[in-house]
């Protein structure tokens, strides 16, 4: 294998740069060549790559976003769009490419990989982490960082007046930024897609504290919570209890951005790697992930379609730390 | 003087703990008893206060919020609040007050101390920097040293994606947050209370930018600022030049909390060692500020009625700046 | 089990204080009473404590250092030391001892649980990694980012001047933490106790990267590795090879110190929780690890001996990114 | 006048970037071209320069180091140096000259502009703000923040041990950086070149404090004071006073690092800006620099003989403080 093309899709994660210098510097190691492609699929679809060395990621490491830019793309998922795509990649030879994304680019590395007979090996780079076959994926452990270094802030400012903050996270389908971020910075709780924690179960929980005397200043609510969004919320408790002056933060996309963790940037490295690594080896159609320590090759079609489940052991020690 | 009082009132802000911290080291520096009033005004009606020594204020220089606790008094606006408020300084001997907070805390003051004779000094502790008197207030350096971290995040992900953000930051009265924040993070444009920029305006810059092909990411918009809120502001400019995709982030109280910055203990260090130096030589009712450099004293009726202007050559560099 | 008593003990680690409280608050979820132990065996020696109830550690989750403060102790080497030691926890009904510590603490509490009968539960705080029976220690994630941070700055300087940093990080054994600094730093090579590397494959390596015109920059020396402290092997360097202005930075103590990183959070309150937990189920004598993501609990014996290994997998990979 | 150029000299200091970021757009704003040298004098007299235009300089300002490279020359120390650097301006038409750097930088730009007829216009870049004709330098406030956020991290370690570390700051000629971060940090004590503090002084001192149970963590050491370096100074007071278990930090090459503060990112901004105005209003062969909050002008002659000093207000406070 002498060309391979790497980009970047779907939501920005940091680490994201990370990988892409891990896949070119391991790719050169193995004297192939590296496109950059810009835009994700859109820039595949529109011809956008240009020939990444070894020293044009030598200063990447260590920043947040994508060089590579990414984009959502409506065209790739047409016929016509990956067709164009298709003959980007023929135009420049390209033997493989490397797939930096969550389930939406793995959905449509999938569909493209059925059609057209160029493998492809994916990299897990979403801050959700809510990708089947791999314990964590790129940006998650900084984007709980940026989330608990916000609430530790918000803390401040919250015990000073002895109120009480709905801190909103990210997490459409799933719970790990919020229960990590809650665990994290001690909050009264963590309202998430995986539980069933009522309005009720709330305001019972909180009034329990209030009677021994315990000011809670935080509720973390992931954005695919059951009971709405942390405004809604806000108001339900308040109408229930007014014990508390209660405020709204909604953190948004602050978590995308920011350099990589120490954590994120020994992972990102290690996927991009062993991508480069899985290809060499004759993988394909699978995404790069790290189980248990180890590096594990799982099928697109698994990674897209099973679910990771959050452990219940830390939603137990969650509500008994909180007590 | 023997016996004086110390709080926090109003908004908090990072560095009032560095702040108290100085007030009672120089205090018993002077051999005087320094109580802690808890919760402002509403402490000061309720009674709620303790002795402070040297070693109570040993390890809270470098924590945000305040460790008094802050509070907005609906009941000090009453005669008879007042009253007990003085009662309360009565019954502790207290001599004078060191009232550390904004504006309506020194118009308490204010009022206070034409109804009964005991000598207050203020400490301008409030982060939108919008107090006469002091060229800088407790809190605003790291306010905005907050408001642009975010930003430097937010620009990871609008880069990434070619996406223009509105950013909210606190300022209802006066743009020092917005317009400082702009010039630190490069942003296209700050919409602040004291300039006429309109959405057309804005527009015009935006598409001059698009037509130079420079891609803008951020737009800091004060709360104060004529056009409306963050999100009427992007909906807005949406409607006009539909260039961009457009995202709006409230960045809220993650603005009062966190450590305070470097000049901020500094600088709270020595208005709070200043207010007791001024009462040591008479001074009452008056706030302590820094001006130019040196330590200056001016009456409360002043502090609260004057208003202190932008500087105009910031918001003209601004504006060529980011050309 | 009604009473148990929870120390720190060794070098101090991040995330310790977030252990101490999982004990607290698990132990108070059990119905059991928690007695704090200050400086570690100095004070069951001293039989210096005293009762934590849950509110007690309700705002140390965030705080570096430890609340309970730390010390090596001498005395407790002795026959006569470990009996005083025992006559305090007799003196209190302490019916069991959770030590927060490392391979230092773990030993002591193996000769001290041979001679009485009180059971321990070991939970693994150590910067350094280097525990056998648990993935990952109390503070090792917080002492990268750390370096990795000092890393990230000293690179600016470095590239402003063309100069080569050595900059040296903790790990007397185990080069864990100098590892993943050098791989998350982007650094040119990490000199660590595990591997061969020779000042002469160094000088080599560099001289590669200067005919390739790669500048680099900074290298991790552990202070654990073969060939001195960072200032003699910069030294060595300079002698056999003079293209760079060579400097020398110590990191030290700063390692130990800062607010935990979310997974340091996260990581003490489970092994905190956890240590609770095994008590509840009759462990004893062993301690609380995290092995594949799940709770493990290893005999002090085995984990004062057997070795963790580090990842050749990392090591390799390290040294092509590098090049 | 058409066409200017722009360095950075000396060592470098963060902010310089956003500094140069100003010169180009500001000057960009009055029509000229601007030519970036690299490498300060040394690139002058090798010719190494381009031309830099708005967006070159698109990136750039919240990033420490200077992108425009820095040195020190003893080239330019020669009449032959100056000569061939003075051919360059020529070769390339520069009409003036942006000189963005220290006392050093300033005295070479003084020499060669009594030689060579081209205008130059400093800007204060060194982080030890020890420069005549400015109330800030670039580079101070984020050295001073970099400072104190390494004692916060040092203070954890040392409570948690009751050791006393001696943290030695930069500073050869001037304790401002040791004076704030003293101040910012509480530390017992700041040695400094402007004050006469003996070793003496300094243990009765902490001997003071260890009467009255006040446990001192933390002395500020500046290189340039009068007892010697920090492990120098640590070993004379063990040697007189050994109740402390002391400890020796050497912050370093961390200070000149890192992005830029609010601050300093304003400040640069400002000083960059109005050295391009400076130009256009036919300044020549000064300094620019922020005095009482107005843009003042000093000629590199004043600028550099005479001395800065310190606030002895700060220096008698910071002792009350620390009682």
């Amino acid at each position: 294998m002498k060309r391979i093309a790497v980009f970047t899709s779907g939501g920005d994660a940091p680490g994201m740069n990370a990988a892409v210098r891990a896949v070119v510097r391991n790719a050169s190691f193995h004297d192939m060549h590296v496109y950059g492609i810009r835009r994700g699929y859109e820039g595949m679809i529109d011809g956008d790559l240009e020939r990444l060395e070894r020293r044009d990621v030598g200063n990447i490491l260590h920043r947040g976003g994508t060089v590579l830019k990414t984009a959502r793309s409506q065209r790739f998922m047409t016929p016509e769009g990956r067709r164009s795509a298709y003959e980007t990649l023929l135009a420049h030879d390209i033997e493989a490419c490397i797939a930096i994304g969550g389930n939406g680019t793995f959905t449509g590395a999938s569909v493209f990989t059925e059609e057209y007979d160029i493998p492809f090996i994916g990299v897990p780079g979403t801050i959700d982490n809510d990708l089947y076959g791999t314990d964590l994926t790129i940006g998650f452990d900084t984007a709980v960082n940026t989330a608990i270094e916000a609430v530790d802030k918000i803390r401040d400012t919250a015990d000073s007046h002895n109120r009480l903050f709905f801190v909103e996270v990210m997490g459409r389908h799933a719970g790990f930024i919020a229960l990590n971020t809650a665990i994290g910075s001690g909050a009264a709780s963590a309202l998430i897609p995986e539980t069933d924690t009522t309005i009720e179960d709330l305001v019972e929980f909180l009034k329990m504290g209030a009677r021994r005397k315990k000011l809670f200043s935080v509720v973390i609510v992931a954005e695919g919570n059951k009971n709405g969004n942390a405004s809604e919320i806000a108001a339900q408790v308040k109408e229930k209890f007014d014990f508390y002056d209660t405020k709204v933060t909604i953190i948004g996309h602050l978590q995308r951005g920011g350099s990589p963790t120490a954590l994120d940037r020994v992972l990102s490295s290690r996927l991009g790697f062993h991508a480069v690594e899985g290809l060499v080896k004759g993988h394909k159609n699978v995404m790069t992930g790290l189980v248990n320590g180890k590096i594990k090759y799982t099928p697109f079609a698994e990674a897209i379609t099973k679910s990771k489940s959050l452990d219940n052991d830390l939603v137990r020690m969650a509500e008994i730390l909180a007590l």
